[in-house]
């Protein structure tokens, strides 16, 4: 069972794009493929790309490649992926109806089952067939439902006040708050902070910038 | 200068969370900060924290610690905060509008001058200050104006059309879409995917419920 296997975090980080670009060759027809072509696809070394599968079993064949199903079903497993999680949202904002209202999640077997918020003006509106709730009505909810995710797409200063009742009563928190809440032994947390991307960004222009400048100075 | 001095792209990527982590030492009145309090603070090995501060010149000193206005200000350098960056938005729906929302960007130096949709129903309405255009004319806005980023938030199957001209116009790509984009010499790329993020929660789940079975059984 693929579950039981030992993949270290650093390669789990990766995983969720090789199940991307796996998907996308399964769904053009593309059968088998070796790690040079798909090291050029995704812009990893081969060697990287050996190791990293070598990790789950995924061996390659000489002459032969990976089994692009095989690769896929395994590294789906290991993300669990179709396991059926159920999802709640908390804070129904722009970020929190553009994650409601992404199709693709429910395909993968997120199911968003409560929608939450402190605006009274959005209560009873029905988005993706889930009706929005008073957030006062968020513990009694998950007193009486089973919730594996809590997405949090609130202001970080409304994290505290739910934060206590929301930790033991679901196994993940995907947070969005710029509140860094720290995963424990039986709370998986992943953090998100949109804008340490745009600052990536702009430290990547600055470089290519930097090199221009060279050029014109020589 | 800090700009001229040579920074890994493997610590670039971890300078937004430090930049974060800093400013909120330094918004709490914090002047100095050890490596290991600020190692407990972020979750990060001592030792990791003292070779990336010293990829640019960030010395500690026995006994003394970081300043941490210093070094928050050598990173926010580092990262071209405050170099005041221009930004376009192609897409407004709730992802697009997040961002648009998003007070921080302007306080770190982001402004956005640009809203493009395809939906004739947004057009004229005014976000942050700036007015939806339709997106047929955004190529005459980019040969009108100097744009340094282009935040990408519209479906995967509009991109196509945009990239020619976005391409070769602006400094950067913010990009959203799920249409994996390639950097090049030129123009600086950050493909986001949210769902990757999702996906390694949903894998971190897997691990705990694992654990947690494991000593059931025993």
């Amino acid at each position: 069972m693929t579950e039981h296997k030992k993949v270290s975090s650093v390669v789990i980080r990766r995983l969720p794009r090789y199940y991307r670009y796996l998907g996308d060759l399964l769904s053009n027809g593309v059968t088998r493929i070796s790690s040079k072509d798909l090291s050029n696809f995704m812009n990893v070394t081969a060697s990287q790309i050996r190791q990293d599968f070598n990790c789950f079993g995924g061996f390659g064949q000489q002459g032969y490649g990976y089994n692009v199903e095989y690769l896929y079903n395994e590294i789906s497993g290991i993300l669990g992926i179709q396991k059926g999680r159920t999802m709640i949202i908390v804070g129904t904002g722009n970020l929190g109806m553009s994650i409601a209202g992404y199709a693709n999640f429910k395909k993968r077997g997120f199911t968003i089952v409560g929608l939450f918020d402190h605006n009274p003006d959005l209560y009873g509106k029905v988005v993706s067939g889930v009706e929005i709730m008073p957030i006062t009505q968020l513990q009694e909810f998950l007193e009486r439902k089973s919730v594996d995710i809590a997405v949090l797409t609130m202001p970080k200063e409304s994290v505290q006040e739910i934060l206590p009742y929301i930790k033991g009563r679901v196994k993940g928190i995907w947070n969005f708050s710029h509140k860094e809440i720290l995963s424990d032994d039986g709370l998986a947390v992943e953090n998100v902070h949109l804008s340490d991307s745009l600052m990536t960004l702009s430290c990547k222009i600055g470089r290519i910038e930097l090199e221009k400048n060279k050029k014109k100075d020589k």
